[in-house]
Parts: structure tokens; C-alpha cells; sequence
């Protein structure tokens, strides 16, 4: 097979890979970080790069999200774009990922260090057949051979393991491989198939989000992250956020059509995932699901009808280990589904996972981790105690409950900039705009409080002449996009409602924030450091995140974007025991201060709903 | 209800019992055995006692089991007649049962004793409802209350517990009732119903032998027997033996058809005793299985396939413990089934449970137990250590391979006597004879040879003129019963040919104990007992076996007849998880001797192919 040569800039790093690769591909080998949010899809252009030498061409269907003009300066997909030639790849600004978001580079060290350990195994047996000096049971022979080569466990066995095994055995020359998994304190024969099969051990780490199911595909052998797909929550036709789907699980039947929505959308990215790399289904010994707890109800078909109402219990937080096929998922007979416990009803198994994977439970300083989306969920702490929280944070952030808010997806605004009196704005793909999603409101915010259009109480300075600013039905609101410059050609604004909403929902995610700091007793600057996950699409602009009141006053590097972090800790779990084992261990040692019922929360919540607060001395660094 | 008091002679056991409860009930209150074949179904007429005083009157279509003369003097069948009046009831030797074969009174010891602890618990909890301050998770609730009522424990729970747990415990005030079960040293929650439900925890014990196959209903909570019936193995059609039956398995998709029969045996069963009983399946929350290895492979649906074959190798000794319904087995969802484990391929969880039940394992003398059937396995030992084999004895002990052999049901011969020229007869049930079954074949032989009509090679003296000594194709045969006796209007009669096949069946089980107490360097006197278990219907002349040369030449109250020590075993097992751990030790330690390979067996065979052996040192005490 040809090899090429590829160095990806400003890096300047270079990987030779096989011809035929992806340049995302090719990034990943690099440990180059291209955004990737559709996961490979081709839809969502986060990927864009430019090739500066070499030749190679977009895709066909890709051509779409460019226009003649980028096409021409050599912009391509990277995940569409295979590699028929030495390249030399530009990454702009806009296709760069934080390094934790995938974490590809950190999954490939993981697989050599001590922790590395998959949840499902493959050991490859050939056995002496049996004689009459020798004629012990068939599982047993297995068994003795397993010892000799993993040393003495006590395993268990599916008895669909032990049907058939007869025949197996004596058909293939006493040659079989067996899979062996791990569940709590014990290990269990999963599966025994003829000859050596060690190859083919795969895993499957799902995000299973309210609004998108994500999945990536694992070699559990190498540890390497093979693809990645994702797809809308086909729960999303029994209401588009939580409750509402709550309020329709309630109802007869209801539970039941929410879990095979969301089994289903686990179908179609095993099948994607499976045909698109070349391997079988059956071929997946794991799943590894995190989400929040609702969402781990639904998929598991348990009742989240108590999780609605005061005073907010789920049925479990800490799931059985199950046989994906016994709820329909299609992989191996045998394959395991495990999912991520969870710490209470308003903090799931999304956070667990994501507090694993910044390694909160392991270090030594203060961490917190703030996830944002319609809930915003904090938890901090280290390796001695783990606090966490949730706060109502609204829809707003994901598009939500605003005039003109959408989803980060092709043709939102995602950057709003007002300098000398102009606006800028930068949409996802490129794309001509049809809304503005959850970063975009956040730059809007910053940038009209900061340019004085409105003020720090979220109001608009109606003396201002500017033409953006109107009044409709008596309620002001300010152009983003006028409708000439929009695809749907309607404008794209933001009113005072909205600004109103926006600042109710940063209010809440900050005095979450700051009722928890001060519940443990710490000032903001005894935090090393603040990750933040969440459904902004890709990008978060921190200082505006910090300058509008949303965010902690910290040193800015004090604070790291990581995206799915719900994603990055269902797979390390995959491929490392230890790190689901540090989940139930998160899932029963954190504390879960319900803010429904804590005053200070209440005044804080009041308090802030001013930009960037009511006390500026928070802000000390912030200045408009 | 009415009470009334019940003596039974010639013990003089008196009992207070409730009206409508059958004698036999009343029989197994008072510690008193009666014997009960077909399971109390009113079909063996083994359970014939008499009343001598007070009135009973014998079920109208147990009457057909009875002569006029029977019915005058008062015999009624205990099983089938009900108690409404105070009476005095006289139990005939025949119908008399060794404590061991029923063992109830052990079993209702065992439940008071420190080794009672069911295979499954319940325990009935009332939660407190979840506030905003304590709002931990539905199961999380449980196990914490679980924790205060029976210690700390790590519980597994089945996914189906969870799905609508949030309901069940809403809608029934916080009061539920949860099924504990242990498998291996884990237990795990198979259950959890609304309300208290302590009161129904009922177990299955199950003896899967390749004839009959019987089952006990037994109370979890009280250790008490409460039922038990018993069926024809439904395999029956697809080949009378276990080899002919294996060879039919061994085709395709036959041992699926085998599986499915033994299943809906045992479904049947359960089904007569949850409408006897008044139970219902639902609240059946364990079943232990004992049979042999290849019936244990069938109920699993594994093939036995190679079993047969030399090196005979199985494809399990010890089988996961599953859930019944699993297999097709109707109890409750969750309800278990756990079958014995086996030590090798012909000695089977039938032999690991009759040597758990005689205590062999515990015991610092040496004991033995013989099982005879088609296979005669032999096991002994102590605490320290167990020895087993197996031999092919022929099917002449359970009535196969001769002229006129029958199994032990109705009309067949079980006694025979001949003295002063005179032989007499006892049939089963007293019907009129349609065979011979495997105690009345021993007691022949023995009667033959003592009277010189054959000689110790098994020839018949062909020189004696007896009326019954008759030869016909010059084969000599002697008439047990003429045709004017029989119920076919044919002869029964033992040719020199079935003499010569049951030489051989004795042979090889003495042989097989023989080269067993070689092999361990004892004597047979160094043996504190032999329990001797089998298929020979319910009676088995201790002395005349010996006499033929089956048994050792012990003192006879060194041996003991225990019927069905497998069904036992299996009992004790649901109700001690003790008693199942001393099962899978027995099936780990115990060493297989392979007789096939082992020439002193051969030796020994060829030895005792006489009458009582060549060596008549071995049998001192024997006289003919």
C-alpha cells in the first residue's frame, strides 16, 4: 500500500499514513485535534482545512458547504477528504479542538500504562484434546488452560456459552477463543468462538444525550478510537427537552416507546459504525452508555416519573451490568451494556463520567467541572470528597426558549463581534445563517453590554441611535443578521425578552457555581482548575463566558473547554476497569446538594441576574 | 376446623390433625413413613395401610387397586383418603419406607437447625417515603433498609426488579417484599413484590431421571414438605435409555426435542403441585435439579454428544445457575434453577446429591453409596477425601433386557419365595402379575440358586424334575407365574439367558465396589455403611442381594436401602445453601475412577460372574 506524507500547520507536525486515509484520519494519528462534531458525518464543516501543497480534492457531496471561493483557496472536509498524495493541511482557528475534547492521543497512552485493561478480553486457547487419562468436563479443560495463561480466576459462564461448546471444540481442532468480561468484583466467559478470533474485540462508547446520541467505535485490544457517528435523539417526536418527554413517558406506554427510540438510535450507530469500518456487529463485545439520569431510565425502560416531581427520586442510580440484546441492541450475543451510574436525579451518569475523565476524583487540588446545557451541573472537588449540584439553567444555552435560537448546527451563528459600531458574526459550516445558537447569544450578550446598547441590567439604552436597535410590538430588539443576509430571509435578532431569559440562565449556572464554592467553604481562586462541557455546539468563548457573568472571574487558562466529556469518560471506561471503577466510586461518594430546597441558592440565583453581577467585586477583571 | 387423632400402629404414633387431611399427610406429621412411589398420585398402591379402628372409607378409584377381600378388611391408600373421623391405622410391612427415603422430619430439623438457610429469602420491608432531604434512589432505599434487616451485603439486582419499582412502591404505601437469592458466595435481589408476601416462598426439588422424574413442593420458610409428584420422563419416546436417547439427541436438532421434553415434564409437575397445593406457580422462587450427567445436560439444552464416546468428556460438570423461566420453565420470572453439579460424564448430580444427603462428606468414617440402575455408580469416602466410579450394569435391574423384566409399577413381581417346593409371589399393588421388576429378579436368582434349581455358574439343573423347569427352543426357562395367574394370560417365566444377563449386572456392580475398595486399600469391613439408593421400585431385599453376590458381605445392618437419595439431596439443597456448597465441593474433590480403562475392574468383573462370586471368601456368611 502507498504511503504519503502529511504535515498539518501552523503544528508543523507530520504523520506518514497509508493512502486512502481521511486527513482527519491522518490528524488523529498526528495527535493533531480537528473539530469533529458530526463525527466524521460530512454534515456539520467543523473540519475544514485548507491544503496548502499537494493535491486533493472535497468530496462531491461535501462541495455543499463550501462556497466557490474556498473551494478555489483548496478548502476541503477533512473527515470526507482521503489522502491520494503528499499534503501539507492548514488548520484554520475555527477547525481546532481542544486536545481533551477527543482525546484520541490520550486513549493511545492509556492503552500502554497500567490502566489499560478493557472491559471484555479475548484470550486465544488452543487445548489438548481429551483422552481417558485426561477426560475432564469441556469447560473445564478451558478453565485449566485459562489459569495456565491469565492465572486462577473464579469465572462465571452464560450458559448459552456452554450450548453448542460440545461441537465447537471438536470441530476446530480444540482451538477456540474466549472473551471474558469483567463486571464488579467478578469476571464472566462471555463468549467462546471457534479459532483465533483475538483480532475482532470491539466496544462501543455512547453519549446518550437529550439532544444527540453519540457513539464511538473502540478496538478494545489497541485502544485505539476507531470512528465516530452521531445522530438526533429519536426520542426528540416525544418532546424536545427532558420534561416534556417525562410528562410523555408518564402517560401508558409511554416509557416503553421512549426506550426503543433511544435502543433504536443505538442500532443505527452500531450499524454505521460497523458497516463503515469494515466490522461486524457481532463483533462488539461492549457498550459503555453515559447520559444524564433520565436518560439512563429511558434506556434501560425504568420509570422516570418520580424523577419529575418534588421530592426527585430515580428509580437507581447505580445500573445492573445487562446483555445489550436483552433491551434489543444489536451486537454480539453476548455483548455487555454498562451504564454509568449516576449521583441523583438532576446529575447523571454523564457527569460521572466526565468528573472521571478530568480526573477530579484523582487529584489532589480543588477541580470543578461545569457542564452546561438546559440543567447546568457543577461538581468539584479531589481525591478526599466530591460535591456536585444542578441548576434549572433553561433552554437558552442550547438554542432554546429565545426568538431566534437554534441548535449548533450548520447555519447558526456562533461568533458575534460589534467593533466601531459593526457587527461581525461567524455561522457553523459557514453556512448562511438561520438562527443563533448558545455561544452565539453568549458573544451577542457580551458584545452589546460591552458596546453599551445594553445595560448591565440586560435593558436597552432606547436613546441609542443605532439601526440595528427597533422596537416591535413595543418590546426592543437588535438585528444580528438582516434578512437579506439570512437563508430563511427573515432577520435573525435578539430582544429584550431573550436578553431577559439569557441572563436568567446565566444567572442560575453561576449561582450554582457559587453556592457550591462557598457550601465547601472555598474562594473561587482555591480552584485549580474549571472545565467546562457542554451542548454549545464546539466552541465557548471563555472570557465573553466570564465577562457576561456566566462563568467564575479566574485566570482565563484556569478554565478549559472540553466538550464531551460525558463521551471521552464512557469510553476510557471502556478500555480501562479502573476508570468505570472510579465511576462507582464518584456515583457513591459525591454529595448531591439539592438546590431546590437552599436558600443560599435562592440569593445567589437573585444576585446575579445582573451583567456580569450585582456584586461587581466577583468580577473584578471584568470591564466594559 | 375440625380435629381428630390419628394413631398409628405398630409404632403408636399419635397426631392431632386437621379435618380432610390425607392419612399419608397425617402420616409424615406424626414421623411416620409410609411409602409413596407414584408420589401420592393414588396410581402405586404402595401406600396401602389399613384401619382398625374408625371409619374411612378408600377413594372411589383408588378402590380398583383393591381386592373385595382388602376392602373388607379395611386397606384404603393413605395418599388418597381423607381424614373425618379419630382413627387407628395399622401401616403393613410393605408399605413401610426406611426414614431416609422421605426424610421430612430431617428436613422440618434441618429448618430449625443453623444449616437452614433457603436457596431464596424474602424479607418484608416498610420504607419511609423519600423527602427533599433524604431522596436517595428507589433501590437505594431498599437496600439501605435491607442493610438495617440483614446486615451489609453487596446485592446484584436483576434489571426487571428496577422496571416499575417507582410505581410499585408509590401505589403500595412504601411497603414492599423483597426475594433474596444466593448463587456462589454473591446474593443477588430476584425480586421485589408490593406489599408483604413473606408468607409464599416455595421451592422445587427435582430428581430428572431417565425413567421417572419426580418433584417436591417444599415451603422455604419452614423447611416443610408440602407436595410431590412424580411423571414418566417424556424422553421416553425418543429412546428408553440414556445412550439410545443420547444417539437420538445426536442428530439434528434432537436435543433440542429432548430439552423441550424434559421442560414440559417439569412444568407439568409444577403445574399439579401449585393446583394441589393451592399455590401458584408465580410464587415459586427456586428449583434445584439433580439428575445425571447426561439428564442434567438435556435439561440445559447442552449436548451430550460426546459423552457417549470415549474418552467421555462432557461439556459441563458444574452449570451456571439460571433463571427458569429462561428455559421455558413456568415459575416465577425470576424464579432460579439450579442444577447439582456432576463429578464426570457417568457420574452425575443425582450421585453428588445422594452423597451430600448421606452425609458421606461429612463423615469421619468411611461410608459408601451404591446407586443402582442401568448404570450402578458407587461413591465413598469421608471428610478427607471421595472416590466414584461408574459400571454399566444393563438395564436387567430396571426390568429391561429379560423375557419377562418389567419396571417397578403395578402387577410387576417384586418378592419371590420358594420353600418346601412352594413359590410364592408379591405383585405391586397385589395386582395380577404382568412381570418381573429388579427386586423380584434378585430375589428369583436368589431363590433358584438356594434352591439348587441352578448352580452357582447360573446353568439350571437340568437333571430336577420340577413342573416349573421347562425347556423351550433348548433354552431352559423357569415359570414364575403360570398363565392362568397373569393379567396377559402369558407366563412369566426366567430363562437361563436372563439369568445369565443379571450375573452379568451383578457382576459389574460388585466389581465396580470391589475394585473401588482396592483401590482406596480398605477392607470391606473398614466401611461404617453402604447406603444403597436405586431404581428397584421401593424394596430391595438387603440379605438376598448379598446373597446373589451384588452387595459386599457385610453385616446387613451396615446396609441401608434410601430410595431416591438424589430428590433428597435436591431437597435439602433449596433449603441449605450449606447443603449446595457441599455439593459443588463434592463435585470438585471427588476423584473419578475411568473403569473402562482399569484392568483390576475387568479382573474383578470376570470374578464375579458367579453366584455369589468365584472367590467364596468374599463371601463368608453366604449359604446356600
Amino acid at each position: 500500500m502507498k504511503k504519503f506524507s502529511i504535515t498539518f500547520l501552523p503544528e508543523g507536525k507530520s504523520v506518514e499514513v497509508d493512502e486512502g486515509m481521511t486527513i482527519a484520519e491522518s490528524a488523529q494519528v498526528a495527535e493533531v485535534f480537528i473539530d469533529n462534531l458530526c463525527g466524521g458525518e460530512g454534515v456539520c464543516g467543523k473540519c475544514r482545512v485548507r491544503i496548502s501543497k499537494g493535491r486533493a480534492e472535497a468530496e462531491k457531496h461535501a462541495k455543499a458547504l463550501f462556497t466557490e471561493d474556498d473551494l478555489e483557496k483548496g478548502y476541503v472536509l477533512a473527515c470526507q477528504t482521503k489522502i491520494h498524495d503528499d499534503l501539507e493541511v492548514v488548520i484554520p482557528a475555527q477547525s481546532r479542538m481542544e486536545e481533551e475534547q477527543i482525546m484520541t492521543g490520550e486513549s493511545a497512552k492509556d492503552s500502554e500504562g497500567p490502566e489499560f485493561r478493557p472491559l471484555v478480553t479475548k484470550v486465544y486457547l488452543e487445548l489438548s484434546p481429551p483422552t481417558l487419562e485426561d477426560n475432564i468436563a469441556d469447560i473445564e479443560r478451558i478453565s485449566r488452560e485459562l489459569r495456565k495463561k491469565i492465572g486462577w480466576q473464579d469465572l462465571d459462564i452464560s450458559l448459552n456459552c456452554l450450548q453448542h461448546l460440545s461441537e465447537k471444540l471438536r470441530e476446530n481442532d480444540w482451538k477456540v477463543t474466549v472473551s471474558i468480561a469483567k463486571e464488579k468484583n467478578r469476571r464472566r466467559i462471555l463468549k467462546i468462538e471457534p479459532l483465533d478470533t483475538t483480532d475482532h474485540n470491539y466496544g462501543v462508547a455512547v453519549d446518550v444525550g437529550t439532544t444527540t446520541v453519540v457513539a464511538q467505535l473502540v478496538d478494545m485490544n489497541s485502544g485505539k478510537l476507531i470512528g465516530v457517528e452521531g445522530s438526533h435523539n429519536l426520542q426528540a417526536s416525544y418532546g424536545e427537552d427532558v420534561i416534556s418527554r417525562m410528562i410523555y413517558a408518564c402517560g401508558k406506554g409511554g416509557i416503553s416507546r421512549l426506550h426503543k427510540a433511544v435502543v433504536k438510535n443505538i442500532n443505527q450507530l452500531v450499524e454505521e459504525l460497523s458497516v463503515k469500518n469494515g466490522i461486524s456487529p457481532e463483533e462488539i463485545n461492549a457498550i459503555v452508555a453515559a447520559g444524564n439520569t433520565t436518560m439512563s431510565h429511558f434506556l434501560l425502560n425504568l420509570s422516570p416519573c418520580s424523577i419529575r416531581l418534588d421530592p426527585y427520586v430515580p428509580t437507581a442510580d447505580v445500573y445492573p451490568q445487562i446483555i445489550a440484546a436483552d433491551i434489543g441492541i444489536h451486537v454480539g450475543p453476548n455483548g455487555l451494556l454498562e451504564t454509568i451510574p449516576s449521583v441523583a436525579s438532576y446529575v447523571g451518569g454523564d457527569i460521572v463520567a466526565g468528573v472521571m475523565s478530568c480526573g477530579i476524583s484523582d487529584s489532589e487540588e480543588v477541580r470543578g467541572l461545569i457542564d452546561i446545557g438546559t440543567n447546568g451541573e457543577i461538581a468539584m472537588g479531589n481525591s478526599e470528597w466530591l460535591v456536585c449540584c444542578s441548576a434549572s439553567a433553561g433552554p437558552a444555552f442550547e438554542g432554546g426558549g429565545t426568538k431566534c435560537g437554534m441548535r449548533a448546527t450548520k447555519g447558526a451563528i456562533e461568533k458575534v463581534k460589534i467593533s466601531d459600531g459593526r457587527l461581525q458574526y461567524q455561522t457553523i459550516a459557514d453556512a448562511d445563517p438561520r438562527g443563533i445558537c448558545g455561544s452565539g447569544l453568549i458573544d451577542s450578550i457580551y458584545e452589546l453590554v460591552k458596546n453599551g446598547i445594553i445595560g448591565a441590567g440586560g435593558k436597552f439604552n432606547r436613546t441609542l441611535k443605532d439601526p440595528r436597535l427597533t422596537v416591535e410590538d413595543n418590546i426592543p430588539q437588535y438585528t444580528i443578521a438582516y434578512p437579506a443576509e439570512t437563508e430563511t430571509g427573515e432577520a435573525i435578532f435578539i430582544t429584550e425578552s431573550d436578553i431577559s431569559s439569557l441572563i436568567k440562565s446565566k444567572g442560575a449556572v453561576f449561582a450554582a457555581i457559587k453556592a457550591l464554592v462557598d457550601y465547601i467553604g472555598l474562594g473561587f481562586d482555591q480552584i485549580e482548575t474549571f472545565y467546562v462541557a457542554g451542548g454549545f455546539g464546539n466552541f465557548l468563548d471563555i472570557p465573553k463566558a466570564v465577562a457576561i457573568g456566566l462563568l467564575p472571574d479566574i485566570p482565563r487558562e484556569k478554565i478549559k473547554f472540553i466538550g464531551n466529556s460525558s463521551l471521552t469518560g464512557a469510553r476510557k471506561c471502556l478500555l480501562s476497569e479502573k476508570a468505570l471503577e472510579k465511576c462507582f466510586n464518584i456515583s457513591r461518594s459525591m454529595t448531591n446538594i439539592e438546590l431546590s430546597n437552599y436558600q443560599p441558592f435562592m440569593d445567589e440565583y437573585i444576585a446575579a441576574l445582573f451583567l456580569p453581577h450585582t456584586n461587581r467585586k466577583l468580577f473584578p477583571s471584568v470591564e466594559y
